[in-house]
């Protein structure tokens, strides 16, 4: 394998990326995904099915009790660079919401992994639509990841609330 | 704004991602790059410069103290499925390490946001080369992104330490 062509200095280059594997989940609607992993439950579990040639990458990945899933936002709509996030109320800059219209639509998700079957991960607290396709997989680390005191702005009240998807962003509305 | 096209059911499609902005960092090159931005510290400053058509998505990204910056890691080797990780001298699954070279490569920093100056962020605890193209940005939510007690593998030793890179997964060597 080769890795992307790189651009020239200062040029607004385009890339590919291609999908690694897919999402097996209950979701096939936005409506009622939950909005992200911490508001999901262990009820909202699937697998992420690693495609074979990529399969030697895997080795070791079960010691994580956690992984980001780096995902392909495949069903949602147009970018709007303002939105009402489902949390909220209010309009909010894209970039201060996790929404998934986003001029590249990738996806972050720390899903608990449950066990590795070869190169089906079986997960939980899962938030990811059936058939999303995933980009990357990368260990979730307490040490890298974890920075409990961070103020989050709008988010400071609103989080405490669970929330579930209603179909907002769904390329379909 | 219109989002990427869609690929039909099952299909492996290839999508294209355009930066929304750069990284201004001091690092140039690998070596001596923060291995994360965990392991960076206040004086590991820089910016973060998003491009004008996009500048109304920050309203609101101000208030939280951290932000995701979704990144292509534009500098990188080929890819390799097992990779020797910064942190650890024993071979491990890429998708177990947070090793730069990748089938997607993708990389998700959570930086200390310091301020913004309207569509430039001035950022610290940076893991970013200069001249790193910029895909999205996140807030980050302790309540989304925080699980302390996580089990995580190899690194469970290794990252107790301070990492900074070599040039292992430099383009270059």
């Amino acid at each position: 394998m080769t890795p992307n062509e790189n651009p020239a200095p200062g040029e607004r280059a385009v890339w590919q990326v291609r999908p690694i594997g897919l999402v097996r989940s209950p979701f096939t609607s936005q409506a009622g995904v939950p909005v992200q992993p911490a508001l999901a439950g262990p009820e909202d579990a699937g697998t992420i099915e690693i495609y074979e040639q990529f399969a030697e990458g895997l080795d070791g990945l079960d010691g994580f009790e956690r992984i980001w899933v780096v995902s392909w936002f495949h069903r949602t709509g147009p970018v709007r660079l303002r939105v009402t996030p489902y949390l909220d109320q209010r309009q909010r800059g894209l970039f201060a919401t996790r929404a998934p219209s986003r001029p590249n639509p990738i996806g972050i998700s720390a899903v608990r992994l449950l066990r590795r079957a070869g190169r089906v991960l079986h997960v939980a607290e899962l938030d990811l639509l059936d058939g999303t396709p995933v980009l990357d997989l990368k260990p979730y680390s307490p040490t890298f990841d974890v920075f409990p005191a961070s103020r989050q702005g709008w988010l400071e009240e609103r989080s405490r609330q669970t929330g579930r998807a209603d179909g907002r962003f769904d390329q379909d509305r």
